[in-house]
Formats: structure tokens, C-alpha cells, sequence
């Protein structure tokens, strides 16, 4: 970053916080009366209340509303479609995203495709994608039940193409959420394991935004904040998922991680990770990072070195003279959530799939490539795979 | 603030930042083809080429442009009035302020009046206002020349009711810029003593932000970057007003009080200085605030110890562990910007005038007073006017 920088900021969503803040979806000023609330194909948002919480409060605020509930973890093209259909015949108002970062992402991409003709992946640049432009779109609410993409606050949507074996990530100014409610009390029900990878899904969209050849002033700000959060607390909301402080903290890093989207940006990691899970969708995202992360960051540590020590530094809280303290408070910190090590050998993941992924990575994600600290070069790339398998 | 604080963030202003982004006002998409232009009565505008660049790059982005140059130091509802008839007769899309805090106030204010029939003191809250609603305005475009008001990123206006001695803020949704474009290079011409007002202005902004009782997790992250950027950068700005680096950090830094101002709010220091100045126009907004900071914040030391002591952290980068080290860093900062003591009897000031003030404070702006973080007694304030007076 220079010393005398060039930037923008422009986050124009609407956020309200804070435990039970649901109840304000009932006296907001809302855009619309229909709305599509999208949801996972999972049972989590009816089992845990989460979904008739959600019904009722538009109720009260007079929205009358549908739910289109067979959204995946990762999530797919077709979806988008379907979903996007019911919004013209039912001439929904705006689309509600209730869940985690694959509902809301959806409900991005179903806001778009209500409102323009042809396929998703004509709007889609990357892959196979034909970049055409987006002029409209319906307005958007997200409610995250999880804290790791930041998606609530930020324009981006990552949706897969199945048949191409794509997963890319698109978005615009429209497709920032209108309004976002981020009430933590949501998110008590998360399971440890998917806590961590979630969190770590946050972490490293500041981490990676930190080190981003398009760093900023404002987004800094933003991610050593998370940064420092995310030390401190994730590990208290991994071994205790009812403590509603570390659920706040940890809810509220995700946000900030998801503001480091919106004003700088991922670097080639998630690149590799998403080609990754567009061949196994199983694979978790939060999961595949770490996998890759000790390696990943490993590459970068000798091109931006005070970097790398000031996010040691707001983790530990110690003055720190080497890069590598990055890298050791990063394995420590996957130590206290215990998530280390994952291995992609554990998801069935084949070295023979290394170049494959790289080919990936690079066909649909290329742009993160290019924010990279330095190019990273093909042969990297491979051992950073390797050093990740097992 | 608690423990799990609920709070929100709105701020859909798009900021561009950085020297030499005023170029960007040709390409940028603007809100319609033909602008009034807000500048102040003085000349500096015209006389650095300000007024001119503008003006230029709103040509070459196809926009029709009128200059409306009449905005006073304090700015008045007349002015606001007639600006607005302007508007209105010439059928202008938007409104552009150029220049300090009063003619991005006034653009704002004009904006709202160009939309509105009446009086602007039927929408104003408090004193003889009004408070009628508003529901629409023209977008508006801020181009500050200063860094102290962080009007660029806030929704508020501060305009003066000359015959009722009324200076009150005013603000909504539709009164936060559409784009503000932050330029340090468009800031080298301050003098000395007004780069210190003015960026003691954007300190208090953001110290007040930070004790209020309404502080929340962003608006501390903003405010004590603020701070931070301040207390380093302002002594270089004040001695050399054309190193732009110095100016940079200073903008930002204003541009972030100017955040705090949307995410928090100003304490009842700001309401004192507004009273004085709706009666003593020619004493500048920064100077009364400096005159009047040191007794001020000294009342509230002992209610919130540690946040006093984190101010001071950030200024110093030394552990503090007594709250009066912010007051004695607020004092070291005031004297290496040749600004203290600032005395209100060197603007003609008299002690007679104190109870005046006070009530007129209470009356126009009293709102400010119930944020403060605990309730300050009529003694305390006049007690803080009599250790300001000499």
C-alpha cells in the first residue's frame, strides 16, 4: 500500500446488530410487500425456530412471503434458476436470504436473475461466464444464522455451475444487501467444528484482504480489527457455542471480514479453494482454507513482512520482530479451535487433482491472482497443495 | 457501552479518497446533467483554482453547472432559502458543496429545501424548528476543501437561524451525500491556525464520538483511528501545509470523525460552542471547541476512566493508567499546533453572555446533552464557560 493512498469506500447496506435485533425485521421500513425467503435444503432453520421467527416478524410488518427452502452448501446454478422463477410468477417484492453464506448468496443471485433475462452465467465473468451487465435487480435482506462469510455486508455471491465444474464469485452494487440483520442469538446452535470453520472462513477474508495488493486505509482498519476478534474469541465460541459474548464478537468479526470484501479483497487462496470444492462439494469452505492456509501464507511471508507482524500483533498482543509469528499464532489459534491439522487427503482429495485445480483456480478466479502480494507462480501453487495434502 | 451492545451502521455515502481524485468527477456517474454549485463568500475557491477545477470536470462529464457564492463561515437559513429558489427556477438535478463544513451544509440544507415547500425551520428539530418531516431532497455531491467537519460522510448540517440566534444540526437518510470526493491536494492552501481549528474540530469530533453513551463497536473503530491519525500528523500539518502526507492523514482522519459523527454522536461540547457561536458568529467552530475542551472534558473524567485512558494510548502509544493522561495529551497536542491557550475573551466573549448560552444550548440542541455520559449540571457548564473565559 502507498503512502499516500487512492481509494474508495462504498458499503450503502443498511446493518443493525445485536442480540434479538430479529425483532426489528417487524418494524423496519421493508422494500416491498411479497418477499421469497430463501433457505438451506438442511433442517436447522426450522429445527431451531429460526425460519417461523422470521415468518412472523414480516407478518407483523404486513410481508407476505414464500420460502424456497432446497438451497446446498455449495450453492447451484439451477437453484438460482428455479428460485428466480418463482419470483416473476409470484411477482415477489425482494428476496430474504435466512442462513448461511450459500442462502444469502443465493438469494443475491435469485434478486439478480428475477430481473434479467437468459442464464445466471451470462452475468457471470470468469470460466464460462459471458459478463453481460447487470442493471437490475430486486433488493436483498440477509439474515446470517452463521458467522464466517460476511456476505451481509459485502456484493458478493458464489454460486457453482455444476455441468462446468465452476464455482465463481460475482457481484455489483445492486447486489449489496439492502438490509442486513446480524443477530447473534441465531447462531447459539452452530456445532463446534463448523464454528471454527466458519470463523476461519472470516479470518482469512481479513487476513487475505490484508495483505491484498489493494489494501486500504479503511479496509485495514476493518480487518486487523477481525483479526483481533477472531484470536481472541473464536476459540471461546468453538468450546462453548451458548456463550453469547464470544457468539457477538466472533458475529461481528465476520461482518467486519465481510466490510474487508466490500473495500479490498480475497487473494488467490480462496481461488484455490473454490476449485477445489467445485470438484468436492463436500469439502467445507472454512475447512479447505485451513487446510491450505499454513502453506499459503508460508509463500507470502518474506514480501510483506511488517504486514505479516502487525496481524501477529494484534493476535498476540506482543510486539513482534518476524513474519513468522504470523504463521505460528495462526497454527496456534487452529490449535485452540481444534481444527489442526486438516488434511485434503481427509475430504478424498487425490494429488492427481492438483493441476486440475490449478487449471481451475486459475480459469475462474483469476482476477484474486492478480492482488496477490507478488505473482505466485504455478510450481508454488502445487506445493502449497502438496504441503496441504496429508 | 455494554457487553453485547445492539447497534447499526448506515453510511451509503460512496467515498472516493486520495490526491488528485477530483479528476474523478468527470467519469464518475452523476445524479443528473445540471448542478448548483455551493461555495462560500470568500475567494478562496476562485483564487486556488478550486472553484475552476470543479467546474471542469463537471464539463467534461456533461454537466451544466451554476455557482451559488454567497455561503457565510457560519452559514444562514437565508442563504439556504435563496439557494434553494435557485434551484427550483433552474431546475438543477443536483447540488454540489465545494469548499468547508458551510458550504457542504448549506448544499445539503438547499437540497432539502429545493424538494420542500415552507420554511427550512419547519423541518429543523429543536429551538423554534419544527421538525416536519422530510421525505425527499436532491442528491448531493461533497467536495470539502477543509479537514474538520466530516460532513462528507455524515448526514448533518449545521445552518444558523440569524433573527431567532439559533445554530442547529438537522439531518436524515436523504441528507448523507450521494458522493463525497476527499482530494488533500485540494486542502495545501489552509493556513496555519485554520488547519488546527479545523482539525481539532474533527478530534472532538471523534473524542466525543468515543465518551458518548451511544458509542458502538464501529463507531470506536473509526474514532480511535481518528484520534490516532491526530494526534501524529496534525502538529506536521499545522508547521508544513504542503506536506501532502501530513494532509492525507489529516483528511482521512476528518473524513473518518466525519463517521463517528453517523455512528455515534457528538456530546453536549458541540451544543456549548454552537450556543456561543449563534451569538459570536466570527469565533470559528474549532476555536471555540478548543476554548472550551480542556474544562469540558476534565467534568467527565472520573465517569469513564477507561476509555480516557485508551485515548490516551492511541495518542501517546503508552500504556496509561490514569484517566487525566488524555487530558494532558489533549493539551500537548493543542500547544504543538500553536493553539493553546485559545481564550474566549479573545472574541469578545463576556462572562455575562454565559447563562445566555447555556440556556440557549439547552433549548436548540439539548439532545446532545442526554448522550453525554452522565448527566452535567447547569453549574458544571458554567463552570467549564469560566474556565474557558480567560
Amino acid at each position: 500500500m502507498k503512502a499516500n493512498p487512492v481509494f474508495s469506500l462504498y458499503i450503502p447496506t443498511k446493518l443493525i446488530f445485536g442480540c434479538g435485533e430479529i425483532k426489528k425485521l417487524s418494524s423496519e421500513k421493508l422494500p416491498g410487500k411479497k418477499a421469497l425467503v430463501v433457505i438451506s435444503s438442511g433442517t436447522s432453520m426450522r429445527k431451531y425456530g429460526y425460519l417461523e421467527k422470521v415468518l412472523a416478524q414480516l407478518r407483523l410488518n404486513h410481508v407476505e412471503t414464500l420460502v424456497y427452502d432446497k438451497i446446498l452448501p455449495n450453492p447451484i446454478k439451477e437453484h438460482v434458476m428455479e428460485a428466480a422463477g418463482i419470483c416473476r410468477e409470484e411477482k415477489c417484492d425482494f428476496v430474504v436470504g435466512l442462513g448461511g453464506g450459500s442462502s444469502i448468496d443465493s438469494a443475491k443471485s435469485i434478486a439478480v436473475m428475477a430481473c434479467n433475462d437468459g442464464d445466471y452465467w451470462d452475468y457471470v465473468s470468469g470460466g464460462s461466464g459471458k459478463g453481460r451487465p447487470v442493471s437490475k435487480a430486486l433488493p436483498i435482506i440477509a439474515i446470517p444464522t452463521t458467522a464466517g462469510t460476511g456476505t451481509e455486508m459485502d456484493p458478493w455471491t458464489v454460486i457453482t455451475h455444476e455441468t462446468a465444474q465452476e464455482k465463481i464469485g460475482f457481484g455489483c452494487q445492486l447486489t449489496f444487501p439492502t438490509l442486513s440483520i446480524v443477530d447473534p442469538e441465531l447462531m447459539v446452535s452452530i456445532p463446534p467444528h463448523l464454528t471454527a470453520y466458519q470463523g476461519f472462513d472470516a479470518f482469512f477474508h481479513a487476513a487475505e484482504g490484508f495483505i491484498a495488493n489493494c489494501a486500504t486505509p479503511i479496509s485495514d482498519l476493518y480487518a486487523l480489527e477481525a483479526i483481533r476478534l477472531i484470536y481472541k474469541y473464536l476459540p471461546v465460541a468453538v468450546a462453548d457455542g451458548k456463550n453469547l459474548k464470544a457468539r457477538a464478537k466472533i458475529a461481528w468479526a465476520s461482518t467486519l471480514a465481510g466490510m474487508v470484501e466490500a473495500t479490498s479483497s480475497c487473494t488467490s487462496e480462496h481461488s484455490l479453494e473454490h476449485a477445489m470444492s467445485a470438484y468436492y462439494p463436500q469439502l467445507p469452505h472454512g475447512a479447505g482454507l485451513i487446510a491450505l492456509s499454513e502453506a499459503y501464507f508460508e509463500t507470502f511471508r518474506h514480501d510483506c513482512t511488517k504486514r505479516y507482524m502487525k496481524m501477529a500483533e494484534v493476535m498476540t498482543q506482543k510486539k513482534s520482530n518476524r513474519s513468522s509469528d504470523f504463521i505460528d499464532a495462526l497454527i496456534t489459534l487452529q490449535k485452540e479451535c481444534k481444527v489442526h491439522p486438516v488434511k485434503l487427503s481427509e475430504f478424498g482429495i487425490q494429488p492427481e487433482d492438483f493441476p486440475k485445480f490449478l487449471q481451475n483456480a486459475r480459469d475462474t478466479m483469476g482476477g484474486l491472482f492478480t492482488l496477490d502480494p507478488r505473482p505466485i507462480t504455478d510450481e508454488e501453487i502445487l506445493h502449497v497443495f502438496e504441503k496441504s495434502y496429508k
